[in-house]
């Protein structure tokens, strides 16, 4: 499991395809009992090789610079005793959440008497390909674990020394527990024409799920035969409705500075925030208030003319409807209608997280209803679009896609189901 | 809605996505009600029409030999009363299932008051790409609309006028009740190009589901960038165990010869038999009865020693374990225990549909828990293995792969869902 230079680049993904298959068939005979007891024995090992983790990372820091990283991808990269607690905390969680394997989903009898379950079962053979931060190797180790996959795991080359020491690690355990060590595996090369190959083997791996940048997912979606899911980018709203007005007092301003302010490097931070006409004053004391956040504000004509003399403002254009600032900066729009902000969301956003902020149930339910997001919110910041935060336990991704999972995605998600069908006899005439 | 020739294939293609796209938001806000009323109106012109749709099925019929169409295919390809009747009841059918959209998948309150519900969505606009048989056209039109999707439908050259007389229907109904006849889309020309085109548009069409021989399916799998649904093939298997022996007199014989020879030229039809070496007088009965139901017996060298004597037989090679006959020929081997027919299964087998035989409730378990399949039957027929049987009214589609649907997929399987977030102020600290 160490870096090595791999001469031949199909063999070598074959075989591991081929030794994930195989890990595949035998979980799916482990009880949930194991599977837990796996994954609290990976948590303790963490814990128990601080140090050897701490200094497999210092050999990835080396080398950060040459690399060309930034101070927040080193910082994203880094691994302190802190954040070797919070790894293994976030294994142990997992190990205690609910088993999703088995859950039967639908049941019935039909009139001839054959008995039909639909019961969740694992995907089977699960990769994943990440970047930077070295917590993604225990988290997605994890999940698939207690969902009862095997999975293969790419991460970024200048975390190579982190990722290989945790898969070390969980691998170890597995064995050290009976089961397969197989059912994780790092690539152990970061030559990249190890992902174009795995891309090609939907017979047998099941699923791809791809973490990163933007040009990373969809240089996995345009080379993938396996089905992916994925999200591209977080350009998210907060519509501020005319019912807004009869919020309590502070309430619109503090969510649309939360959802703007709190983080702003994240896919659910807010990018856009739409104001109804009616309420001017909304906008005023929340645009100051976002200023005084040091947030730069992009705004249209109607809005700058609210704001003049108030807050500096740059001119808006169609660029920033579409843009995932991912910094401190927000655009700001006046719209005449609830219409026109839900036509503006299904026009310019991403279909990841929007928020309408109104006392009108009335304007709640069509907001609701109308706008086509993976996560719709009434009343609350965008931020808490989080797979923590609704209670999942650790994500192994979030998904703007439509098909299998929505948003965030936990263990339950690393399922799919099979229908068992009972009989006694049962011919069709 | 004519065939006509299209000389700005992207162009014509970019308006077929963006009216399904603008149907599909319009599609949101009608209820449950109202799509019924409009499946009864199509239901109920289907059959004042059928005199126009038999004529418009002529000129498909008159062209069948100058396309080369086989007898089977002109078969699937004709529509006379009858079929038209039960095009309708299919449609009615649909009409009156429980509605999809808007179901509660799961709700809870976290401790921070937030109140989250996951509810299930249209999927938005899907893209069913199909051949031959024109109540392809009905269905599909009546499962999207019946789940709140707009739908673009690209069936075969061979059956264009039938489908363009089908999906006339449709959309006059759909305009007679109010909703936006671009609900229903056929595209309307025989250019090969446009499926290439279409299957980039994965901002504005969200699922695509090819229905028809594993070339076309694999050709869409191919070029999109659209996460597709489907199933390659059907390589099912009955096993029938040494548990078997106990099992009701002709039991296993007769659910042997159902599973190949109630209707062979389907992806439910078994396609090889195992036989447990403990049984060699049920292997022997079987096999007898399958060849006097005309089915010609490809066996391994165990099953001939049995065998011979008693039925002709051809040596069977790796090739016959890999077969999807769609006809009256059929594998059969001797395996010396569970673990090896499921390990034959996973292997050979297309994890579409497999049966095991037994009356021993370990052995059952044990094979229901193991075979990677998307249909596991326990003492019925493989031929159940279908949306009809299972009570899901007409299929969209059969899936085979292990993401967002598995086996027979109804009118639910064409909805995704929402996270619906409502606080009373909640930030994020």
């Amino acid at each position: 499991m160490s870096t090595t230079t791999i001469t031949d680049v199909p063999a070598y993904c074959e075989q591991l395809a081929d030794a994930a298959v195989a890990a595949s068939h035998t979980l799916v005979t482990l009880s949930g009992a194991k599977r837990a007891a796996v994954l609290h024995a990976i948590a303790q090992q963490l814990i128990d090789r601080t140090d050897a983790l701490v200094e497999a990372n210092a050999a990835d820091l080396a080398q950060a610079d040459e690399l060309g990283l930034t101070n927040a991808m080193k910082d994203r990269l880094k691994i302190d005793p802190a954040r070797v607690k919070k790894m293994a905390d976030s294994v142990a969680q997992i190990a205690d959440q609910v088993d999703p394997v088995g859950q039967i989903i639908d049941g019935f009898v039909r009139p001839n008497g054959l008995r039909i379950e639909k019961v969740r079962v694992p995907i089977g053979v699960t990769l994943i390909i990440y970047e930077s931060r070295p917590n993604v190797t225990s988290d997605a180790a994890a999940l698939c674990i207690k969902s009862g996959n095997a999975v293969i795991l790419r991460g970024g080359k200048e975390a190579i020394h982190s990722n290989a020491a945790i898969a070390g690690i969980v691998r170890e355990a597995l064995q050290a527990e009976g089961v397969d060590p197989n059912t994780v595996q790092l690539v152990g090369t970061t030559d990249r024409s190890v992902v174009g190959e795995l891309l090609k083997m939907d017979e047998k791996i099941s699923v791809v799920i791809p973490r990163g940048g933007e040009s990373l997912i969809r240089a996995v979606v345009e080379q993938s035969r396996i089905p992916v899911v994925k999200h591209y980018t977080g350009n998210c709203h907060v519509y501020v409705d005319s019912g807004a007005k009869d919020l309590p007092e502070g309430m619109a301003r503090d969510i649309v500075v939360n959802a703007k302010v709190q983080r702003p490097g994240v896919c659910n931070a807010a990018e856009s925030i739409l104001f109804h006409a009616d309420v001017p004053e909304l906008l005023i004391e929340s645009c100051i208030a976002l200023a005084e956040n040091s947030v730069k504000l992009r705004v249209d004509a109607h809005a700058a003319k609210l704001l003049e003399g108030k807050v500096d403002t740059l001119e808006a254009d169609e660029s920033d409807w579409l843009a995932e600032y991912l910094d401190l900066i927000v655009a700001v729009k006046v719209v005449d209608s609830l219409d026109e902000a839900v036509a503006h969301i299904n026009k310019y956003g991403s279909k990841h997280t929007d928020a309408i902020l109104t006392s009108d149930t009335f304007a709640a339910d069509r907001f609701v209803q109308q706008v086509d997001s993976a996560d719709v919110m009434v009343n609350c910041s965008t931020r808490f679009s989080d797979g923590g935060e609704y209670g999942l336990g650790a994500e192994i991704g979030i998904s703007t896609d439509k098909l299998h999972a929505r948003g965030p995605m936990g263990a339950a998600d690393l399922t799919t189901y099979k229908w068992v069908v009972r009989g006694n006899g049962q011919i069709r005439e």
